[in-house]
């Protein structure tokens, strides 16, 4: 059953549902097989229920309700008074008080919370293996990963059991279980959502995401709940300034990396794949050109080999000190491995990345986004137990620099594999351009692909 | 003889004067017993006349030429292309191959270069008596220190030897010595000059700040200066918006610190001296409130004791590791003992600072500017060699956090200690508030102290 935003809104207005009658469906959906290892914890049902049955008697309001009756799943590394936050690690959870403000303001504009999902463990990883609480399984194909560190959030889209989702994204952790699990990853610029009420990866930019199959359902709830947030001392005090810019008039200038600088390791299917989407966006009236990708890649070994992982240490650090028996075992060693960066290497790592911005001023100047593909191949389990840390990185390929770098992102499905695994693209540009990126989107993923 | 800029203005449009004029009064006191150690290289007097008869000629585009005929020092971290730049250690020097961009325009305005100035090695200290080229002398009081870092810089104006003089602000070097030279130092929020161009203490917020004897010199040298730099990677996007307010209507809403927060060191004059300054304020129909200072006082630990020591590990330490001979001790050890801090420690420090900055926001909406002393005692040479660790932070307690909380700041005379040695104070406010900083600067120094 079709739960999205677009399809749910329109049901709801005509009367041919109510959001009760979601959220049943929904709860007698947890259970079944496709969930497996999507949920950390789950509402209480007799909660979900009174939620929905209060909206139901509030249709009148559905103007007023931008997110009236939508079904939300939210990672467990992001706060609901009242819930269990673990972040992927049992002996870290904590109750939360408060709800991050980014997700209370969903419920207010008439989300319905439904549970917590998996991720990799402190949203350290881009496979989503690195969780005690189990593989959230792909919904395409169960050899393959789901992609992380939001594997849970992007399942629970992919598989009919939630409208919509909150991630989060550091590294990347917003885009790759998109490209894996076939949806949309509508991956904000650091500071368009409250930080507060989640446990940091990269404070400096770390940001909730969304999840949701269309590209405009991701954009839409993306405007329902972007907003400055005078309590993060993160939030940009010029927000309103960002947010507000019309798409160009066509044929927007897309730029993509040289050839020689596209990474598909090995996998020419996936090369194949994302030619065909360069293929696609041409025939969309897109001026698609080649571009040096250099400046984005330069600064990606900050992200997993450099000092930025010590924020995380500065997150949860002390945590893994008491805990010594606590954690994934790769990602404590992530974690505390950073210690060996100086505070020279982080100031070092500031400049490197503000050098990078002002060098492509010119560059977002003359093109409107840029396009890559999300990963740059598709990876089974085998293929990341084998060998975690490499698979890990080549996830990151084409997002670890965007955060860094103030950019949204929104990636969407391109593409099957002979698999049977889906492939994705990515669309980026700076903050303000986020209506830009949705409408490329939206006719990428409304175009025919080329037999 | 006066050479600050209003008055040489004036003279030269008048016919009275011309450059050359005083380009050769200036030359001929650079020997003078007050200019002891206030050099560190002298323009070439060839070089001086020479700009300063070209000059002569252009007098009929003095108004297109901002600071025409004006005399310029520069502090000797801070390039000036052919000549050389030590940062106050010889084995560091080099000869520089570009003048910084605020030189430059500040040439190009008319202004003629006439030598570098001493200063605390490496811009590591608020004392000025960090330098193997000597201590530059107190125009004062010669067993006082004059500050620093940028001791010449405010010994030259103070002493006639530079109408303005170009000094740069780190942790208070840009602040410190006009409250001990008895002169103005405009220390612009970083960004609103540019920063190529000149040896880094903490490059992320470093701002190449303006001495001038009189504080309405200094804004308009600031106003002629101040501009985005393309190439600087610190250079605000969006700088055009953060310089044109003008000051609110009368009565300011003056803040200072809470009593029991004011520190004087021990010394009661300096005390009572600022304390007639605030009494002076409210005879100048300012609403002078006390403040919690501790949120700005909070983090000034990080500037000489915490990580932000590491940038200028980042700027000269691979020199120090390679030079082990060169370097003053205290200097060296400040820089190298920054290895201690890790990567984990910058972020909390940049975690610790926006939140500052956030705390702090409202504070800014409902106070106009923060008054402090600009020093809470005043140091001799001999106090600084007794204990020179504490001396120094002494120094910054009203001065280290300005920097990273992005502060304007205008430090100006307000009495005289009975020793006859300057005490002055420091009027804050955020980016933006220049003009009424100023205003606000003029009009104390206008005033007349109540006997």
């Amino acid at each position: 059953m079709d739960i999205s935003p677009r399809y749910l809104r329109a049901a709801y207005r005509s009367g041919a549902l109510r959001p009760s009658d979601i959220a049943a469906h929904v709860l007698s959906r947890l259970g079944d097989a496709d969930q497996s290892g999507v949920w950390i914890s789950k509402a209480k049902p007799e909660n979900v229920m009174a939620a929905a049955r209060a909206l139901d008697a509030r249709v009148h309001e559905i103007d007023k309700l931008p997110l009236y009756g939508l079904i939300v799943s939210v990672k467990d590394c992001i706060d609901v008074a009242g819930e269990q936050t673990s972040s992927a690690c049992p002996e870290f959870a904590y109750v939360a008080k408060v709800t991050s403000p980014v997700v209370a303001d969903a419920i207010a504009a008439g989300a319905i919370y439904i549970g917590k999902t998996n991720m990799d463990q402190f949203a350290t990883g881009l496979v989503g293996v690195r969780s005690p609480y189990g593989i959230a399984r792909n919904p395409h194909h169960p050899d393959y990963i789901p992609g992380g560190s939001s594997s849970g959030a992007a399942v629970s889209v992919a598989s009919g059991t939630s409208s919509f989702a909150f991630g989060t994204d550091t590294g990347g952790s917003g885009r790759v279980p998109a490209s894996y699990c076939g949806v949309t990853g509508f991956k904000p610029a650091p500071g368009a959502f409250s930080q507060r009420g989640m446990v940091y990866a990269c404070r400096s930019f770390d940001t909730i995401s969304l999840y949701t199959r269309e590209p405009g359902d991701g954009y839409d709830v993306y405007r329902a709940l972007a907003r400055r947030d005078p309590e993060d001392c993160f939030s940009p005090v010029d927000f309103a300034g960002w947010t507000e810019q019309m798409p160009p008039t066509r044929p927007f200038r897309i730029a993509t990396p040289r050839p020689d600088q596209l990474r598909f390791f090995g996998n020419e299917e996936t090369e194949r794949l994302f030619g065909g989407g360069l293929r696609k966006l041409r025939r969309l009236d897109m001026s698609v050109a080649s571009t040096d990708f250099s400046p984005f890649t330069s600064i990606n070994d900050l992200m997993f080999f450099g000092p930025f992982l010590a924020e995380r240490d500065v997150s949860v650090g002390a945590f893994l000190d008491a805990n010594p028996d606590a954690g994934v075992r790769i990602v404590r060693d992530l974690v505390v491995g950073s210690r060996k960066f100086t505070a020279a290497d982080a100031y070092r790592a500031l400049y490197q990345v503000k050098e990078v911005q002002r060098s492509l001023r010119d560059f977002w100047q003359t093109h409107d986004a840029l396009v890559v593909p999300t990963v740059g191949t598709v990876l089974t389990i085998d293929d990341v137990a084998r060998d975690p840390l490499t698979a890990n990185f080549n996830n990151g390929y084409y997002t670890n620099y965007a955060n860094p770098l103030g950019l949204a992102a929104i990636a969407v499905p391109n593409a099957m594999t002979r698999a049977g695994v889906p492939h994705g693209v990515t669309f980026l540009a700076p903050a303000g351009r986020e209506r830009l990126l949705a409408d490329l989107a939206c006719a990428f993923t409304g175009a025919e692909a080329q037999a």
